[in-house]
């Protein structure tokens, strides 16, 4: 089924496994007139490489995408932008013995179950090199927000027991910690919770923020395509993500009325609001505040522990991954989240600009 | 925009205000051959229902469905289901003052800024009535799961400070309790509860669970139409609900990945899990165990209390909203939640029909 | 399968067969503010109804047109518009005979095979009452259309062997004439082929031409969603079409480069074409000049002689159908593709609303 | 837009221009479990080469495709299938005059009225060269058939005045004869008539016919995606077609009911008909007879001869194009026709799967 694809209007479609020659995306009905080149998508993949510290997997995955189609004279030409990136450091000889398990809290099972095989290296279509094509669109999205006067910005909220303080956030300290924190003590102290998982063989978990900034109101759809709705899906779609909450989000379902309802005011002479318990959504549509989402990630699934689990004969066995793997992923999720919000925004966006017979007018009108 | 259709195979098309001359659900892709009749879908549509306690509205909706197509000899055809629900109990002129400022919470100030102007009729489009729709075909979908031997049970798991006893789960008491709790103690405290909130002009939010039992492994595209994202759009989709959460949610953040991850055993002589974490869902594919989902659902925003807001002038005003509101939109939210997962899992087991070449030899073989 | 649903931004869901309680359609995506009425719609549904002459069905069809939701203040809302028309003269018992065969040219033998069994009143589902629900939806394409200052025309071109002769060419004819053609002497002519049709217990088919005025260039999306594309799918669509021409359609196949390319000129200070033999698109993009487009209608299949067929228990029988049918579907089917080009063009037209980043800046900028 | 994918659960998405990198396809939703390579994906690209003869162009298009994904030991995996041919012949400096002007018959203009701006070097997006995406997924779509017992037939079956005479049929000369088309005197008159056309300066369109055996009874959606109307997009959809028709097609429009119905017999057996007027398909849904369908195709717009067209600064003027042009582009397009013609059914035959309660017990049945 198609469910590699993306988007009505700013369509995307990704492909490729962890190991095979390579991996891409394809990003149709991007408007056409919009400055590209390949340094814009490459800052964003960059924010996804492992290998910037100790935290993350020693592994060298250069990730150079290169543009196929699409670009003309340095602007989107409005037909599919084809991005490649190339596999290079993958070896499929790490991967016999796993072809014969199911690692848990992976899909292994799963993928076997729905297709009858699977691709075993390195988890096929279900790693989480997957995010790569998601990150490489998120980028074109983003910059073509970005001229719109809208902003995104995702960071590390937590990981494990380690929350960031938000009387601390530093922006600048998104791109410069190892964990992508906009704290930097707080990183500090979740550097050295992560060192302490990897001398246990364990791994953890945490939250990704997103925040997003001078969005227009009135964007997104009532009833099934709500925008937070189609945001949950998108971000619920990245790998580890096992829940998402808008605006005050879990907290929401012990308050009262009384303290969640966001008083309407004016401000600098516009409609505003006192507060922002909604995270910027009002039945499904942007209400003009920033629009707030926070993901939650589980802890990588393959640890260095000895695990219970069952291999292809139906046979319960003891095993123990090998290779190369982050003790989290949050940090790397990061810009994945940010790509995702990025993306569903913009197209929530082009397809709401029929909203109004006004708006037909202003385009087509004589 | 097409924001009132979901699906993709089984697909739902909704439509009507609070206040028009009916509300209904069209249902295309029905597989042909299911015995259906109006009682089926009356039962689901009488577990929303206002009035049959104190804690809900005093409201008389007799919300009787009428089946206008679709149905030949007791069975579907395969052809467009169109249902239909006519409002009886709606009366326009309780709405006058409304239509000129924004109700905190509601979706008033978004709808005027997507669509320039709004039917303030009681919400309108935006109004919870919408949710008729989505349980009338719910209840379609939910009989053609359960002859596949797939069965759903959603109930209400938490009102304000008030959570069931899982140890007192009693599966009768969702439809018996008012607050759809399948533990009477914790639901005669929750209700207490309320009381408390109406008495204080204002209102309670909670949290709903759904589980899945029956449903096999492989069903759920990867990447971008995952099981979980979809089931997460499906239900943030809803009114109310700001948080979304996929078996143990948002306590894997903190959790590390020895004690997240699910073990494989075999159990009967079949491939299972020792724990269910997960909720039933790896990789986006559906893995065999229960499926579990909680949704958090915000509490009403129409209260009686005096509120601080803007009107149509651009004017600061108080305003005390009036009318009939329940204090608590989650336990007739319940079988909403209940239809979304059980509309969206139909899609996807209809969607994964072609998963496997032997699969179309399974249906085309001559 | 959603094979009832048509659009991508403007989407349509029809619903309802012949013999049902009514039949409709849900229009969503409409966009807000365009002033809808009835009266609108009904103009539409006349121009299908039977029995304007002896050419057609004595059945009395009242097709009377009901707005259930979508309209507030006498606009369009932004939400889904649902319209309802009730059956009102259908007998089911004329078709217990029918039941049990297969009439030739019907689709009462593929109903079956795909479904297993069929609603055999009328035809159900597959019956020509469908398409009051493409006329009810295109009754409003083609008035925001017309805001827009594009007008569409769709007239008989032949009926049999009776063509219209384009020097005759009389608009207000097309709404006169019993064939809706815009030339009465060919008018007349083709009811005296059509009586000798009936006379002979037989049917005739016809050719249904459809122009567009007024089309701004740049609407259809290259490669698969051409325009001339997605209107070849909106005709052929229709029951009895056959075959669909763009522009000179089958003479291309015999003609030279040399005769068959438009010159581009200047006319009124604007490009333009010399010729249009491209029929307005090219590209699969409207290049500003008429849009035109034909489509080949067949002969009524049911018909008063004697036919041979087979039954459901595989018998060979012979049958004489009884009933009543009109001769030839032509005229009636006039206003079917004028709605179906309604509705492509102004959802072509909504698609295509973000093709330039500058579109954006219109309706989004600061 | 997301005019680049095509398909609902076969879907497919194309990529690339004339003379950018390469151009490629993605195709999600293979089912698993496909023997697949190179080769045959390569066979069918090898039928769309040029330089056959000396009827087409004397380019060198080597056009070798490579697999970059979703396959593993032999077999299609389920997901995305990621297919790459490089371009390697383009010379940009070739294009630096047309830049300036618009082509009569061509997308120059219509594409710079939708974007703004144009890849004019060689057409971009808007050339034939767009088509190897297709006829790479037709290959798979093809194979895929193949294996369920049903087989396509594509050939040409008039160029300019010459068609075949069909009691020559040989289906062996479809792919030797210069023209594709099966009758090898009238391939040679054909060459004779092309031979006149090129001394002429001057083009030749054609006709290509489809013809698809095996197809079970029951595939097509009724109303908007009946096949007929499916396959009328995908045909339309390919660059030079104008007209499409299904069975008789535009005979039909001057027949009589009686000699344009099929009459239903039992055959071996089975329900078959008599005739096939219809052209294998009933009311949007397949009657398991052959099924039939031809596309009018236009001379090739790029002539030698001087052409009287307008510049982008609004002058007239006269051009004479230069390069590398086929006299006519039918026998090329006949494995286009082909490839769009298997990538619909095989997407009908799984949407269709769901058709059947009992089809989901097939699968799913415990």
């Amino acid at each position: 089924m198609a469910g590699s694809s993306y988007g009505r209007i700013f369509q995307i479609t990704t492909w490729g496994e962890s190991h095979g020659k390579a991996l891409g995306v394809v990003i149709d009905g991007c408007p056409a007139g919009l400055f590209l080149c390949e340094d814009d998508i490459q800052l964003f993949l960059d924010r996804r490489k492992p290998g910037k510290t100790h935290i993350s997997t020693p592994r060298k995955e250069e990730d150079k995408v290169e543009i196929l189609s699409g670009i003309f004279d340095g602007k989107t030409t409005g037909t599919p932008i084809s991005l490649i990136i190339h596999n290079t450091s993958q070896r499929s000889s790490d991967y016999s013995e796993i072809a014969n398990y199911y690692r848990p809290g992976h899909a292994d099972y799963t993928f076997e179950q729905k297709y009858g095989f699977r691709d075993y290296r390195g988890g096929g279509r279900s790693s989480a090199r997957e995010t790569i094509g998601r990150v490489a669109a998120g980028a074109i999205a983003s910059k073509l927000l970005s001229s719109l006067g809208i902003h995104l910005t995702a960071y590390t909220r937590s990981i494990g027991p380690v929350a960031i303080d938000e009387n601390a956030f530093e922006a600048a300290a998104i791109l410069e910690t190892a964990t992508c924190m906009p704290d930097r003590a707080a990183s500090e102290r979740a550097e050295a919770y992560l060192a302490g998982c990897m001398k246990d063989y364990d791994s953890a978990g945490g939250v990704i923020e997103c925040k997003i900034d001078g969005c227009p109101a009135g964007i997104g759809e009532p009833v099934f395509d709500k925008l937070d709705a189609a945001l949950a899906k998108a971000v619920m779609s990245i790998g580890a993500v096992k829940a998402v909450e808008i605006g005050d989000g879990i907290q929401v379902s012990t308050r009262r009325g009384s303290s969640n309802n966001d008083a309407f005011i004016i401000k600098d002479g516009k409609v505003a609001k006192e507060t922002n318990h909604a995270g910027g959504i009002l039945g499904g549509i942007s209400d003009g505040s920033a629009i707030i989402l926070r993901a939650h990630v589980k802890p990588t699934p393959s640890i260095f522990q000895k695990q219970h689990t069952v291999n292809r004969q139906g046979e319960e066995i003891e095993i123990a991954i090998k290779g190369r793997h982050d003790p989290v992923v949050v940090p790397r999720a990061v810009v994945v989240v940010e790509s995702m919000v990025a993306i569903t925004l913009l197209d929530a966006m082009l397809t709401n600009m029929g909203a109004r017979v006004e708006n037909l007018a202003k385009i087509y009108g004589k």
